[in-house]
């Protein structure tokens, strides 16, 4: 499919698409108008903790929908989806580093593993855009700066660690309208945590994200600070857990589910 | 304490009252403007299923607070309260069945026991007064009507059942601006599920609820029914948990959290 298309195809379309590993992109701009998310993989033994500590950090994790033990099938999100082939990459995570990216996880599956979908700021990012605010790592075709802060999530379990939040450069006379529409859609990170000052929220340099590319910050523009979907895997480096699965940067899951449908 | 000292304390006050013994009566009226919480505390073998349960069913089940596994101190709602001890009487449902009422939990108490705080209509029934709107068993001195609906939750794990409902007789030039001031509170069931006819959702009889008191509804005045906090019990009834305890009726956990802080 071609970008166009793939812009106005419709969810089922697009992930049977990539199932048959005939679309293996970035999943940005693609299915215009439907919610993307964050995955989070992990055993049963930990799917407790982890659940616990999205449901008491829910502005760096907020849930869409989370599996049955065992089972690969989003009830909430998209009932027809397989969740180990319906994304274009995924990374594996042992013990907290990085060991491998595939395309599907068909032989990886165990009858233990949870499956977490986490909102992901693509919806947001669509609403700033409908209300006249520029989003300026779009408009230049780069990824979003993402920055580890000194704010600590709150512990649960074994799952501790700081959060990760995404920057844009927003002029100063749109920042409170940034916050009025964000807020609007708390299942996609919501309302921003920081205006202002990175130094604050213990940003020592913004020009030296964390992870994604530098910004490009104008005169008369103000950072503004969400929380962001890469926070389970800044965790997963600290709370090291025996195996974590997630997609690959950019890779998302394309729901069923309508940006407004999460909308307040 | 008096009934006025009661209704102006401050929520570390009573917990502590009720702690000691000194107080066992329901908490309705009690600390005013802080939001009180359905109890419910399950084994941790199916503390996965239930917080999933919650997840899928938000309306029914908005959960305030969880604790680790083990632990009775809600860190989120009520850091110096314990959860064993601050509610005036508890039920203890074996198989689905009620098997007991006690004061405490310090006997009972089992270090593989989670404990979750769920959002209870205090909140925005107070929310309703403020704003102009009776709430007509409050009024009467009678406990709000409760009805088992034809509205199945999402099932999780071991968790089925039906969605309960309480309904509030509004008049109809009033039910538009009910709509309005609940739904700014989702942690407390927010927004209606149904206005109008109760066959249409289920209900046989409007003057038979399952639980609580029958109502009266006066000429001009709409039923409207919202998700309700019993659910859980009609859930255990149905689910057959080996062990499940719950606040009794009435007597609920008030947390140190404001009800605007639980606002949109």
């Amino acid at each position: 499919m071609k970008e166009l298309q793939l812009f106005n195809a419709k969810p089922p379309e697009v992930r049977e698409a990539i199932r048959k590993g005939e679309l293996k992109a970035p999943t940005s701009g693609m299915c215009a108008g439907y919610a993307q998310a964050n995955l989070v993989v992990l055993p049963q033994d930990l799917a407790f903790d982890f659940l616990l500590f999205c449901q008491r950090n829910p502005k760096p994790c907020p849930v869409l929908d989370v599996t049955d033990i065992g089972s690969y099938k989003p009830v909430l999100t998209a009932t027809n989806a397989d969740l180990r082939t319906d994304i274009p990459a995924y990374r594996i995570y042992e013990y907290g580093k990085l060991v491998g990216e595939v395309d599907n996880l068909l032989d990886i599956w165990r009858d233990d593993l949870v499956t977490f979908l986490l909102g992901c700021s693509f919806t947001f990012e669509s609403g700033l855009l409908q209300g006249g605010i520029p989003v300026r790592h779009m408009e230049e075709g780069r990824n979003v700066p993402m920055y580890i802060t000194n704010i600590q999530c709150k512990e649960a379990g074994k799952f501790r660690g700081p959060t990760v939040v995404s920057m844009r450069p927003i002029p100063y006379h749109q920042v409170i309208k940034a916050v009025q529409i964000t807020a609007r859609y708390p299942a996609v990170h919501g309302a921003p945590i920081h205006i202002g000052d990175p130094a604050l929220i213990g940003i020592k340099d913004i020009n030296k994200p964390e992870f994604g590319d530098p910004p490009i910050i104008k005169e008369g523009e103000v950072p503004v600070f969400w929380a962001c979907g890469v926070t389970p895997q800044a965790v997963a480096m600290e709370s090291k857990p025996p195996l974590m699965i997630t997609h690959a940067p950019g890779h998302m899951f394309i729901t069923d589910i309508k940006n407004e449908e999460l909308a307040l």
